[in-house]
């Protein structure tokens, strides 16, 4: 297939390179085009712009960070240079409100559009080991499914409205926001009562036994939260999304509420662009603890 | 070994069968003979009282809901009767401070006090496959380990402090409390969206690929509260005991706070014997959403 | 004076008949004619869009209840029919970004634009005893001095920048609803105690010797929240005011973020044109309460 | 009268210059005896123990920080030397149990025991402008009265039961501690955003136009925090006397749940003998601002 790949970041490159190894033709746009760059030894096209990358594209990716960067690149921009009958599979994690926005732009000059964030972080993007969260009319979304299945490990198909796939990975985000939250308060706890937080956390795996919890668990343990998988500035953002569906239906979401505010308080110390798991910082220092931990 | 098990209810019974099955002398107690009853047909000799279980025991176990049961069945009562060398094991959870209070009195009298509270509901703990977390001396938790093994899958010692194992336990159920209240919320926003709850926790399952998430999720999605394999006031309880640990440490756990005015909210809805999954409904009827939940 | 008054509801009609009687010429406008028809009788001059009202006017006075209101009344509206010269004086409670856009907008074709936040309720507005919170150009303020003189029992200048002024009214907003949410858990719990609420609130009288606290808390004692002063969801569009600016400067507001919580659970249930003293409805509810106090 | 006076710290000092003021003999006990030495220079009798003070006394008056302290100065102590007959009424703040617990104890001797927590800081104690809130047996609190107006400026009678002026005074305190919560967050977000935040205090006191948000307001402003007139952990102890009395009821206060984290945090910094209104200082660190103000 021809594919125009629009955001070829820490998530964006590697599922580039995973469409470029299964054999699609992968034109590939970054606005910093360092990091798109090194795609062109696995076969990519450079483009130099969004419409560029889009022209004669059957279906366009994007893997954008947030709705401006989706609205920039798409509205009056990749979009006017995409053909009638193309479908733009979008990727990232934005509002329910710009996915039915993307939805009507498309479909009034016979685009189609699927929503299709996906979960995991970047060592699960290299591996192909995403979970998938498909929405959209059920032709295209058959459509995009070789694409998909060279991207993960997975996929459900939620329903046939776009934003439905959106609201569900804002949903999940929200789960592991809550969990960073979660074992951030507790490891506060153990470790000014003196326990080993290596031992607290074999504990909760052995509970849990769960990769998700394992993995972050060691992140917190070890105070590990540079380089970012996924920055705390973005953190705070899908939170903002999960509490402005809230919103829109009136379902309060205290917790929702409480990771705000936390993640406020990390942005107001400087550290937007550490890993989300430093959210439990706060939690530490709240509780009167420096930086170091014990194990 | 002779031991003695004082508490024989939902989560002590099977515990007690396991130990019988795997060979020991078995005196069992319950306030409610009833419960305890059945267990005779496995070879377990019933008592009357407490004092009467533990005396010629080698090891006395608890099993009891909370600090108050504990202190009525040892203090002036099984530990008069128990010999001197002979190990309390205590499996309840409790709080730090009745943790330390017991070890202080049973010290006194030159008998051996170990805490062994342990992860897993009631099918959990007939299957023998609890998670035994243990902390005190290495003499007498090395004496113990036998009865450990034939009630669980595994085994971490935490260190020599009892109480030190006791607030592991705290802090593992406030993990769990946790994600209780998030699927709660995550759930209300999805129903309210209209989204399948099932596609969503779909999508969570594929993330954490936890039992602990699978099992608690399907409760939470058929609303399936009753019978309650944890009480929803005990749950209350244990995150009281959280609290009481946070501030003995000066700790704050918005988190913990949160989840205690929500069990309090169904409290007033006279929902104290439910499951304590049940806070799922405190976040829905907040949301407006009546009982009933949609697949 | 000519005045253009824009917005003539609710609080803005008696503010307009007060002008009037000020001896000042008001050319009035408001969406729903019918509301600002009575000011005829008062000498106003009825006008039919926001650009007829603004023609001609020294001053226009826009008393609207949000953002977008503001935005469709004014840009490309009566801002297009004002004079050069002409201020714009914004009484309504919007947020710190649209009154940054707004301050532009007019200086760009060299109108005059100042902030003039409001507080009291109806009853103050009819007796001219609301306060002004007045921002902007220290000339542009000056001009409009004789017109807060004729609205309010006092003026605070608090900057050249009008958002100041802004910023300041949703900070006052927030102390009033962080008071009634106060009393709302308070009166929750001394209803359950069994305590006479009108006692507990002869106390709160007695200890802040404070009008407001004596108003509102005969409002939520009395449960009368119809006809509202002030409604419900215009207090949650003044919480995410407050918590867009906490946002925008990096400040958590735990409890701002607790108030929009309780008001999305109201809103939930319907209660969206009750006063905003309803929230007290929340710790009620929550509480097991039913809607009857006692006293 | 002749009148026992136990507890003659910051408050009970000047209370107890009242009482001889006013004519009665005052036999005064203070575990430290400094504090209490200054009252001899006004007729004050020193005792060496509560029940030296009481013996004899028609009314043994207690003005202690918590339950435990009362618990200790009466029950084996005080009471033991107090006539039969004679009553004793308790100003300190203490919990709805120990009030109970209190009331049983006297009465099963025969003697008499009425609550009467006091609104007020040590400024108003000596001016004799405390607010009295006094709950029990009619003939006792009869027979107090002439004490209550030696001290205060006013007086409410709660009820029949002692312990319902308890939970009076701590609901009252609670409606303090919200309001300093909420100046802190409003004067961070003042601040933040670099507005005066004696701009904003004027316009809040010209709002409320209490007193109470007068002077709290200007402690916050300036960062006044020392010499204490309510410490910090005594503050937290009545957030935790509030959420006791929730917990009972079945109330949930998600507010208190938000002081108790805050004051909990502000312990956690060495700021247990700070004024409560320090508070405003965790609003403050947690929007990364530093010790200082701006004005």
């Amino acid at each position: 297939m021809r594919i125009a790949f629009i955001g070829a970041g820490g998530m964006g490159a590697p599922m580039a390179r995973n469409l470029l190894r299964a054999g699609h033709a992968v034109s590939v746009y970054n606005r910093t085009p360092a990091k798109a760059a090194a795609l062109s030894a696995d076969g990519g096209q450079l483009a130099s712009s969004p419409s560029e990358a889009a022209r004669h594209a059957q279906v366009v990716i994007t893997m954008l960070p947030n709705d401006d960067a989706v609205r920039q690149a798409v509205l009056g921009a990749a979009m006017d240079a995409m053909d009638s009958g193309a479908i733009h599979m979008c990727c990232g994690t934005i509002s329910v409100e710009c996915s039915k926005e993307l939805a009507q732009a498309h479909e009034a000059v016979g685009q189609g559009y699927i929503a299709c964030p996906v979960l995991g972080r970047p060592e699960a993007a290299a591996a192909a080991k995403l979970w998938m969260i498909a929405a959209g009319p059920p032709n295209s979304v058959q459509f995009c499914r070789p694409l998909m299945e060279a991207l993960g490990r997975g996929i459900t198909v939620i329903g046939e409205q776009p934003w439905q796939a959106n609201i569900v990975k804002i949903g999940a985000n929200f789960v592991i926001a809550s969990m960073l939250e979660t074992l951030g308060e507790a490891f506060a706890l153990m470790r000014k009562a003196d326990i080993s937080v290596t031992g607290f956390l074999e504990i909760v795996n052995s509970l849990f036994n769960s990769p998700v919890y394992a993995n972050y668990g060691k992140l917190i343990a070890d105070e590990k939260f540079e380089p970012a998988g996924f920055r705390l500035k973005l953190g705070l953002k899908d939170v903002n999304l999960a509490l402005a569906a809230g919103a829109q239906h009136a379902v309060p979401l205290p917790l929702a509420s409480l990771l705000r505010d936390h993640y406020l308080q990390a942005m107001a110390q400087g550290e937007a662009d550490l890993d989300w798991a430093a959210v439990a910082r706060v939690a530490a220092r709240n509780a009167g603890l420096g930086g170091n931990t014990r194990s």
